[in-house]
């Protein structure tokens, strides 16, 4: 690192994460640690101790155990996590360390908090105060972190790791909150989290990504953008995610045709989105050529949109017919609304989370209230005895409080993560790893490419 | 895209898809909707009333729900058509968007095309003349997607996507009738789609690909070739293929035995495939060294050759030595016969898929043929109560039948793709995604990183 | 291939392996060929004859086959096995080639040869004498071939596929006796496998590496190090390890609460890792930039050390305290140990093998040791009425010998892979894919690194 010669090759001094980013990873690990010894045990499907109970709980074998009838479920929505929204954003051409470092993370410790969190809330166990946990937890941790790296991908870039644990350690616990007052007060339906994740999540993202606006940051625009092989990387991340979707939104579905449909709609919705999307990108470009942005993330609105809805009745056609306006409207975002936003509303949105998220989020929810409204009696146990009408009205309040709680809990958390002690990029170093990550090879030119430019350079010079 | 210099750069004004493409992404997604509104609903698996006809069905529990017997399955089918087929065409230089994106398109609109097509054929429920959908349905749309797949292989970077959507169209229709045909009136067993998805996929491709024929492209041959990182990212494509192919081969076996004996017979064929295929890679190749095409490709060849015979009493020694000649056949072909059909027989086949699954999809049908025959009599339900001799006889003409239906009816396609009104790219424009997308950071010296020493140079000079 | 200027782009003659690499695949195949037809039969679940002896074996239906409880496990390890190892050595900046396709020759070799060889001193059925195979034998021999995945990454870049072969056979050989000394003879519970595979992998690596120590190996040393985009494809290999390691360490487990329990302790443990990962390659590194060597490879360490333990009562607070030492002491490991290891105990580690599976395997092994003596009575069958305090004695004596059997069989192993007929590399080719591979476009420059070596021509003229 000798002759340093690009100005923000090595940081300015407050990006120096060497001593914040360990103490808040160990703080916070050692805490996660005590807690779990204090609080968390194993469920009584988990539990070595369970074959003297499972005789009163109508299991008459081994391989009923729920683990076999959610873990591939499980495992399916922990590839979107971290292979799925971690490669989505590698598409920058200099920050894909911090985009499947980062989310990599962020997603570790979340996933422990929202076992705390989520427990308390929901899986007390009342004989002994313990939170019992089993694969289902597994699903809805995940479920809650992935709110937090859809906030994550509207900040990309321009903050630091430990600003990162510190928004997710606020959105973790905001999370918990916002999904007991919806599933649990309002006793709303929402099976693939349309409000309760997607909705909620964009909007505290922008709210985030608001608060942090900097005015200068076209300065670093050089690196804010794409090159060949990113966006090749970024298309692991989208196809991971488009292909797992179904078992996303049928992950804590009720057994048996209830989680049946919930796949079949997800997968209709999302195909008729993907044909959408490319007919937008290609008629609203130059020479009606494909724009890969477009591709990555609206073919993906589809999934969103349909969550809160999947379990219902909702048809083929109906889902359909979902995906076909989602990928209309998520890539038409891309296209105009997201400059706008930038321009005017000051809302620098790095990857787009609200065409991808945030717009389809409240369709989603929408969907939901009507789609409720319109259910027949099939669904009384779920609607805890009210008339579908009276369903839908409380449907939507619940998409009113995912979104209000996503904007104040996000002012409340950018105003915190603008205290200046995270050790944040400069707007120079914004979109770029070279600031919290050794990236190989940069000064001795072993790299072929840039090699090959010296080489046009030298090539150059002998013309001259 | 001021100073264009190249002068492919943005095309000549025939590639333009920009009303043609949204036109067909549009008019084909919206006539989807309409016949999924007036054809398509839920089976009564999925359907929510279906607690009250379960009692008639001896299904005991909502676990006992089809979807929990096939579904990883169908999730394992998935990532092989997006990622596999996807990402194994990733391999050339300039045409990695092409390939997972001109993929991700045309399955998403066969998986819905072929739900209609396959339920017409196959799923109408008599009491209401309604195809009723269930995750069967899905495995088999991505099945008959498959085939459309491995015709893209052939064309791979000379057609544009309007011609690929139009391919498909037709192709899932077609493929519609052959299964019919092959499964319900000869009543060939065909598990894997040796026969009925990969000879005639590969068929049809090559026809196409042979009224196609462009006797000037060696023109463009410099983009038709790899670089070290794309043949990585075709890396993934292969390897999510092989290690998912037992799922392909097994996704809709009889449960039971059916399904466990299809998984393993396709693994150990697969297996064997790999050795000989780095085997004949290195003998035939100057120095010994190994051919990437060869490893991406050939080691593939096993999964299709055993998918007729995965279901059958094929033993594990006969599945190994499936795969031992196919991965020997299979590259062979790669080395002697692709140049050689290219030059004598005006086909071009960009992907070789007819080494990958031509050959290896009529092997399979020889082999099922001929292990039909051997069979014992606990098939006798599946052979129509035939003897096992007269059932290899009709597996044969099933494999003849799918060949011929994949040569006429890609002459067929390929003469409706040949009229002008396509937007198919000029020889000049071939294996490159300048024409049909947005590739990032072209005029100023494409490669970031390239930039960035520019940018580094320029700075010293400024210095200076 | 015409004006080869750099002096190893094709080699010298010792690194051909034209006929010795065909003949090592030929003659083995052959052989598997033939012990496969001599040896291997399907198990009563996957014959076809299986229907009749049902009743014998208390099981009602179709859908209670085996299969449908193991094949998800088995699919998740498969990925981890082809794609997580495969990718995961990716890093190197022109060794991708390698690590991703000797490692899928030498799995694919691998799990033939461990079928028959865990059959023989596993799965003989008395009746007959033949090995009776089913998915639990797949997911047994994938487990196998990890542990020559993990020594091939102690040797990956400084031998030739031919050696990879020959070490993979008598590796799988040594692991099939150790396997069947720690499991049956000594009976030590070993779910997650490590002592069994990683411990002994690991140090049998190690050993390796030793006896083949090249002692000026820094000369090629230009090419030991990573590329950015070669970095994010080893993420790929990382984030499948780490996603699908509770289906690793839970895969054999007993159905049931002990699989759910596997599943759970490994997923805590590996979320603690990460942090304190992160939290020591921060805070040892200049600037407190964070290093992908660690983030790429210790971040796993926690999904090794909770192998043995994970089926026991380790409780999740038990499992996260595991997790959060390995990540620890992994990443100091790969900051001290390493280089200490390189220069004084004269063994080179390419890949770290020793901070990941090596001082994790063995920490594993403790771990079971002290849980096993710390259960209660419900595990009194699996510990063969042993009482607690014993069986830890046990486990421990299988850890020593786990270690001893790799230490001991990889110094025998690097003494016959010395023989100097194996085409293995010269110092100034090590680390290169030039020497086995086809690498793409050497002489026409359309590809930057082409560029690369064209500088270096023009760097020497320059000299001259």
């Amino acid at each position: 690192m000798g002759n340093c010669i690009v100005p923000y090759c090595d940081g300015p001094k407050n990006t120096n994460v060497r001593w914040t980013l360990p103490a808040v990873c160990f703080v916070w690990q050692t805490a996660m640690v005590i807690l779990f010894g204090a609080f968390v045990r194993y469920n009584k499907e988990v539990d070595a101790h369970w074959p003297e109970t499972k005789i009163h709980e109508n299991i008459t074998s081994d391989i009923e155990n729920d683990f076999y009838f959610r873990y591939p479920s499980f495992q399916d929505v922990h590839v979107m996590i971290f292979v799925g929204f971690g490669f989505l954003m590698t598409f920058m051409k200099r920050y894909s360390f911090g985009a499947v470092g980062f989310n990599f993370l962020i997603a570790a410790f979340g996933i422990q908090w929202a076992l705390l969190m989520q427990g308390w809330f929901h899986h007390i166990d009342s004989t002994d105060g313990m939170i019992k946990i089993g694969v289902e937890n597994l699903i809805n941790a995940d479920f809650c972190v992935a709110s937090c790296l859809i906030a994550f991908g509207a900040v990309l870039g321009k903050v630091s790791p430990v600003q990162l644990m510190v928004m997710t350690l606020f959105e973790v616990t905001l999370f918990a909150v916002e999904e007991y007052i919806i599933l649990n007060l309002i006793h709303a339906n929402d099976a693939g989290g349309s409000m309760v994740i997607h909705a909620f999540g964009a909007y505290f993202g922008l709210a985030v990504s608001w608060v942090l606006y900097r005015p200068n940051l076209k300065e670093s625009s050089q690196l804010n953008g794409s090159v060949y092989h990113s966006d090749v990387f970024a298309m692991i991340g989208t196809l991971f995610l488009w292909m797992f979707w179904p078992s996303f939104n049928s992950a804590i579905c009720k057994h048996g045709d209830g989680q049946h449909r919930a796949a079949i709609n997800t997968y209709l919705s999302l195909a008729a989105t993907v044909l959408t999307t490319f007919a937008i990108s290609s008629l609203f470009q130059k020479h009606g050529k494909l724009d890969m942005v477009h591709i990555q993330n609206s073919t993906l609105a589809g999934g969103v949109a349909v969550g809160t809805a999947a379990e219902f009745m909702l048809m083929p056609y109906g889902s359909l017919i979902v995906g076909f306006f989602c990928g209309l409207i998520s890539t038409l975002g891309y296209i105009y609304l997201t400059p706008f936003m930038e321009r005017k509303l000051k809302i620098q949105d790095t990857c787009g989370i609200h065409n991808l998220h945030g717009m389809p989020g409240v369709i989603g929810g929408i969907v939901g209230a009507i789609s409720a409204a319109a259910q027949s009696t099939s669904f009384k146990d779920d609607f805890k005895h009210r008339t579908p009408a009276v369903q839908g009205g409380y449907q939507a309040a619940a998409m009113c409080i995912a979104v209000s709680f996503g904007i104040g809990g996000g002012i409340l958390v950018g105003l915190i993560l603008r205290m200046p002690l995270w050790g944040d990029p400069t707007d120079d170093n914004c979109f770029d790893d070279e600031v919290y990550w050794e990236v190989p090879e940069e000064e001795d030119s072993a790299d072929p490419v840039l090699q090959y430019n010296n080489h046009t350079v030298v090539n150059k010079h002998a013309e001259v």
